[in-house]
C-alpha cells in the first residue's frame, strides 16, 4: 500500500484536524462527552466521511457509528474503529486516530480493490473513556452484549441527568439497547496511538501489539494516631503518612522487581486531620498494579499486599487493604498479529512488540471476535492532553499497515 | 505548702469541671472561642473566682481579666496566668490550668500570707489558640505592645465577622488596644499541661520548663510530570509523589539524628491531579521543624533543605522550598527557674528538665519579663481533644509549686 503513504498522511492530518476543532474547550483541548452537542456536532462528521467513501453508514442503538463495505460471502466480518469521545481537555489522537485510519483504510481498499470476500465495517465506539458518566467502554459493552436499560437508568452525569436521558435527547431508545448486540464480527482491528514514551524512546514509529495489560487496584487505609507535632517526641509517635511514605516506595520497588513492562502507581492520596502542625492520623491512598503476564500480576500483588503489611507493622500502624478490582490481562489473537506482522515485515518499517498498558475496547472485543491491535508512537509519551502528537509520517504508515492487515483479513477468504 | 496539697487537688479539680462545662460541645469536648458566648460566661466565671479569694479584679482593653494583690512596694510585678480560650472541640485542661492553678496560688498566698512585697497579678489571657481568628497570642501580645487596631480590623473570622467587630459587640473599643500594653511587669510564671507523653513516659508528674521551641516551617512544591500510569514505564517516570514519599523519610531521619527533643513533621499533602489512573505530576506538603537548640535548628535546617533538594535532583524533579517561618527557641530566664527548681527540690516530688515543644504565652511575655514555666504530665501524650487528662495528684503537685514560686519571687524582694 506504499503508494498512498503520502496520501494518509495528508489525509489523516487534516480529518484529525476537523475532529479536534468539534469540541474544543477554551483552556485547551477537546472535550467530545458522550451524547452531548459536540459530540453529535463528530457523529455528523463522521457519518459524512463514511458516505464519501461509498460505506453504508448506520447508528446502532446506542450511538456507535457504523459504516459497511458489504463482502461477498456471509463469513464472519472484520471490523475495525476506535472511539469518538474524548476524556476532558483531550488531545487529537486518542480515539480519533483510530477513527480518522479505519475510515481511511477501508476506503483506500475499497476503491482499490472493490468488494472484499469478507464484510468489512469501520464501528465509531460511542463512548470509551467514560468521562461524562463513568460508563466506561459504553459502545463495544453494547456490541458484546454487557449492558441494560438499567445501567442506563441509573449512571448519572454531575448534572443528575441519566445516560438514559440522554440517549432520549437524542431520540435513541434504552429499551432497545441490547438490540445493539452483535454475533457476525469475526475479526476486530484497533489503531491507535501508544499514549507512552517506549516508542519514542527507541526511535520507532510502530509496534505490534501482543496483549492488554491486567490491572490491580487497591484502596489503602492506614491509622495510626494524630498526635501535636510539637510535643510528641519522634520515638513515641505513630505517624500514619511516615508509614505511607515507606508503603510508597514498597509498591515502586515492586513494580521494579518485577521488570518492565509492570508498573506500580500511588496515584491518590489523602491525609487526616492534615494540618502543618499535627502528626497525621490517617492516610488514605491508591494502589494501581498493571502487567500483560498473568503469573507475574498475581505474584507482584502478594508482594505488595505483604510489604506493605510489613511496614505497617513495624510501624505499629493498623493497615486496611481494600482489592478493588482485579481484571486480567488480554492477549491478542494469534491469527490477527499474524496478520498485522506480515504486513509490518513487508512494509518495511522498523517496529517491536508491545504490551498496552491501557485499556482499549479492543479488549472487550476479545469476548466476541479474533483480536488485535497496531500502535503508532506518542511524543514524549503524552496522552489525554491537549500537548498529545504524534509524528506525521507515523500517522500514515499506521493507516497503511491497518489497510495491509485489514487487506489480508477480509480480501482473502 | 504541703498543707494545702489535697485542697489544691479538690478546688482545682472542681473548677475545672465548671469550666469545661461552658462552651461544651454536642460532638465533644468544648469550644471558647475569642469574644463568644461561652468565652463571656467564662469571663464571668473567673471574675467571680479571682473576686471570692480577695483580688482587685478588672478586664483591660482588649479582654484580658486581670486579679490583682496589690504588694507594698512599687518594684515591677510577679504575673502569672495562662489562656483561657480553647480549640475547637479542645480538652479540659489546656489554659484552663493554668487559669485555675494560678487563681489558686496567688489565693492562698494572700490567705495565708497577706501582701507580697511585689505586686502579684493573675493574667488570664484572652485569646491564645487562634482559633476564631488566626490571631494567636492576641492577649499577650496586646501587653507586649505587638497588636495595633488595624490588625483587629482586617482580620475576620469564617463568618466574615472582623476582630474589632466582635470587641465592639462586647463593648470593647478597638481605639484603646495599644493601652493594653504594660511596661510594669517584671515577672511571668505559667502553669501547663505538657500536651505530650515524656513525662508520662518516665513516670513523673512535674517538668521543669527549660525553653520554648524554636519553630522552622516550609512549603514545599515538587513537579514531575503528570502521566498514563499504565502506558509509562517505571524508568520513564517523573513521579513526583514518589520522590515526595522519600523526602518525607528524609524530613524524619533528619529530626531523628538530631536527636531528642528535635522532631520533624509533614503534616499537610496533596497530590496533583489525585487520580487512581494518573503518575502524580506535583505534591505539595509542609515540613515543621522544632528544637529548642538554635544551633541544632539552623543546622538541621541546612539538612532537611539539602537532603530534600539531593532526592529532587536524584529523580529529575523540580522543587521549590518556601521558608514560611523561622522562629528561634525562647529560653527560660535562669532567676524564675531557679525560684521553680528551689521549690521543687524542697517538695520531694521527683521531676525533669524538659524543653515545650509548642509555643505559650510565656515565649510572648519574654520579651518584657523575666519568664518560667512548670509543666504537669498529660495522660497518653493527649491535647488539644476531649481525651485530655492529667492525674489529679498531679494537677495538685503543679499548682502548689506555683504557689511555692510566686512566694519566692513576689514576697521576697
Amino acid at each position: 500500500m506504499h503508494e498512498t503513504l503520502e496520501d494518509y498522511e495528508e489525509d489523516a492530518g487534516r480529518m484529525l484536524d476537523e475532529l479536534y476543532a468539534i469540541g474544543a474547550q477554551s483552556d485547551g483541548g477537546t472535550y467530545r462527552s458522550l451524547y452531548d452537542p459536540s459530540w453529535v456536532g463528530a457523529r455528523e462528521l463522521i457519518k459524512g466521511w463514511m458516505v464519501e467513501r461509498g460505506l453504508q453508514v448506520r447508528v446502532d442503538p446506542v450511538g456507535n457509528i457504523i459504516g459497511r463495505l458489504q463482502g461477498t460471502t456471509d463469513a464472519p466480518i472484520v471490523a475495525t474503529g476506535s472511539h469518538m469521545d474524548t476524556v476532558r481537555n483531550g488531545g487529537r489522537l486518542d480515539g480519533a486516530y483510530g477513527v480518522v485510519g479505519s475510515i481511511l483504510a477501508v476506503g483506500s481498499l475499497r476503491r482499490k480493490l472493490g468488494k472484499p470476500a469478507r464484510t468489512l465495517e469501520v464501528i465509531v465506539l460511542c463512548e470509551e473513556e467514560g468521562s461524562r458518566f463513568t460508563n466506561h467502554y459504553w459502545g463495544s459493552r453494547s456490541i458484546v452484549g454487557q449492558t441494560t436499560q438499567l445501567e442506563a437508568e441509573e449512571s448519572l452525569d454531575k448534572a443528575g441527568v441519566s445516560l438514559a436521558g440522554a440517549m432520549q435527547e437524542l431520540g435513541l431508545d434504552p429499551r432497545n439497547i441490547s438490540s445493539a448486540t452483535r454475533n457476525d464480527i469475526g475479526y476486530f482491528v484497533e489503531l491507535h496511538v501508544e499514549q507512552g514514551g517506549i516508542l519514542e524512546d527507541e526511535g520507532l514509529d510502530l509496534a505490534l501489539v501482543t496483549a492488554i495489560t491486567g490491572i490491580t487496584r487497591w484502596d489503602v487505609t492506614v491509622t495510626g494516631e494524630a498526635n501535636h507535632a510539637g510535643t510528641t517526641p519522634m520515638n513515641l509517635r505513630r505517624d500514619a503518612l511516615a508509614g505511607v511514605a515507606q508503603m510508597i516506595a514498597d509498591v515502586e520497588n515492586a513494580a521494579i522487581n518485577a521488570g518492565p513492562p509492570a508498573v506500580a502507581t500511588v496515584g491518590r492520596l489523602s491525609v487526616t486531620p492534615d494540618q502543618i502542625n499535627v502528626v497525621p492520623g490517617q492516610v488514605r491512598f491508591t494502589v494501581e498494579l498493571r502487567t500483560p503476564d498473568r503469573n507475574q500480576q498475581l505474584a507482584t500483588q502478594s508482594v505488595i499486599e505483604q510489604s506493605l503489611a510489613a511496614t505497617a507493622a513495624k510501624r505499629d500502624l493498623e493497615i486496611e487493604l481494600k482489592l478493588q478490582h482485579d481484571h486480567e490481562p488480554v492477549l491478542m489473537h494469534a491469527e490477527v498479529m499474524n496478520a498485522i506482522k506480515t504486513t509490518l515485515d513487508s512494509g518495511g518499517v522498523p517496529y517491536r512488540l508491545l504490551s498496552s498498558g491501557a485499556g482499549h475496547d479492543t479488549q472487550i472485543f476479545s469476548q466476541i471476535a479474533k483480536v488485535g491491535m497496531i500502535f503508532t508512537s506518542s511524543k514524549a509519551g503524552i496522552s489525554h492532553s491537549p500537548l498529545e502528537d504524534t509524528d506525521p509520517r507515523a500517522l500514515g504508515e499506521g493507516v497503511a499497515v491497518l489497510a495491509g492487515t485489514l487487506l489480508k483479513l477480509a480480501y482473502r477468504s
